[in-house]
């Protein structure tokens, strides 16, 4: 039961790959990029922290030039980031021989989150189970198992230490000499999975 | 990190349940009943053969008696399902030294179902994590799960079988004169969970 795991290196990204080893899960970590940057090399490092199998796919940077048009109409990411975000899970699902597709979106997530017909939608176009580990969880419980799993990092950070496609994004704004703070809200610290405290997969 | 379970004896709540033992948590199996019949049984019997810890929890004919009026009200019962597991969570949630509740619904339930506001309401009043193992599966998951960890047994069968609320509510529109199937969707077979296959806790 293999399982392919959009993966920022991030800790809700981190806690669902977990939750799926644990479930019996043989878990396959992917991490997008739009080749502009290599912030992905983060998530990798964090999956090799805690042992998972990592690959990097790559998005045609049409897809971010078609978000940064919309972040840029509605002055504010959410558009891009739920366009981005769909458009990488359907390019985990087209992979051949991919039967599973997971990610971290939460229930409290706003963006980005597939609503009940998106999520059938991905399913049924290409014959993927879509599975989020973290959707039955709030904030309490996701916080008590990442406490409980990972050895966490938080600082004020520079945004490259980041593997999510934001990154990439901000920069293309930048490239077109827009300061993606009119348009990001700003976020004041990071946090960062460094490997884990008292379990391990 | 105890959790209180709502639990049928059913596939769906018995795999919520293995999925929160998976995570770390000491899991309580509550089944609820109204006292009208003993088909909570059934979910001791599940419970035992699972080995889980179980408990009875008896709610108000208040409430039954209500659902009920609900359901002739309407001709259909979801609302009146809603409204029991709503205060059966609700029981659970105000049980002494209760820090966590979970129940076994799934992503592609309309009811018994609390959409967001719902689930933070429950969590606020009660001051308790709500947590939905299945929330972020789809059918083939669960279906994939279920025949990997779960000897069941599908028959077409009494309802008495069931530990469910529905059973004490049919129960109680008969004795009101009222035959059931004029309500309830007619369901042709029953499924059981007999115990483990392959995994245990």
């Amino acid at each position: 039961m293999i399982v392919h795991h959009l993966y920022s290196g991030g800790k809700d990204s981190s806690l669902a790959a977990w939750i799926l080893s644990r479930l019996g899960y043989e878990v396959r970590l992917v991490t997008l990029s739009f080749g502009l940057l290599d912030n992905w090399s983060f998530a990798r490092d964090t999956a090799e922290r805690l042992g998972f199998e990592h690959q990097v796919v790559y998005l045609s940077r049409d897809i971010l030039e078609k978000a940064a048009d919309m972040a840029v109409r509605d002055g504010h990411p959410n558009n891009a980031i739920q366009f981005i975000h769909e458009r990488a899970l359907e390019a985990i699902a087209a992979m051949p021989e991919v039967g599973r597709v997971s990610d971290g979106t939460r229930r409290d997530d706003r963006v980005p989150f597939l609503d009940l017909p998106r999520a059938r939608s991905l399913e049924d176009r290409f014959n993927v189970a879509y599975i989020r580990p973290l959707l039955g969880l709030g904030y309490k419980t996701i916080r008590e198992l990442t406490e409980r799993l990972f050895v966490v990092e938080i600082r004020e950070s520079e945004e490259l230490e980041k593997a999510d496609y934001e990154v990439e994004l901000r920069h293309l704004l930048r490239e077109r000499g827009i300061d993606p703070l009119e348009i990001f809200p700003k976020s004041h610290y990071q946090s960062r999975v460094l490997g884990w405290k008292e379990k391990s997969i």
